[in-house]
């Protein structure tokens, strides 16, 4: 599968999960992932989801715009950039949101999100 | 120094240099380094610097909003994701952006540009 389509698979993936379900978030992330959310640091798979599962809103609908992908280095790691917009149930507009994942091989052949930073852009 | 740190110095740099004299960028980057310039991918320092070189404006100030840092991994590699605003000669808006930086140590003890991701947001 090459980089490109595998970053997109991947970003299809994380959003329709964290839009469905975000608790199933939790086996994408492992115990040294890092997460910065809006500035907030955070450490750990289950930390991560605790936060991710008590942002203040129930609902939401990620659209992405774009999804550039390149490989990070020879552990085999891939970096994906994606800016979208995030649609929360009962709020009119859109927000405009840029992401990063760095993501890592695992021993199954599988990834782990290994970093992710999360910033809205306000216009 | 402080990776927050760190990263803001870089930012600071990094942004003082392209809008004084982009072809001093040059110093930043490597021949492995990755550009990917509004989707269109460029590799080696020498390229790069020429892409953004030739970008079709002569004067520009780029303002930083937010900075977020974390390790990359056991390589000594740090992520720095930036927020921010670009202000062309002549453009009565400043157009709104993303880019994100892996940086990676160098024998020296400093940093190069290993990957750049950069995407303007558009409203």
């Amino acid at each position: 599968m090459d980089p490109d389509a595998l970053a997109k698979a991947f970003v299809e993936h994380y959003y329709s999960t964290f839009d469905s379900n975000r608790a199933n978030l939790g086996s994408l992330y492992q115990e040294p992932s890092m997460l910065t959310f809006e500035g907030l640091k955070i450490q750990g798979a289950q930390r991560i989801v605790s936060h991710l599962t008590s942002l203040p809103f129930q609902q939401c609908q990620h659209t992405f715009t774009t999804v550039d992908c390149q490989p990070s280095g020879p552990a085999g790691g891939m970096l994906v950039f994606v800016s979208g917009s995030l649609q929360l149930a009962g709020e009119q507009h859109a927000l405009k949101f840029s992401q990063m994942f760095h993501l890592m091989p695992t021993p199954q052949g599988s990834f782990y999100v290994m970093n992710d930073i999360f910033r809205l852009n306000y216009a």
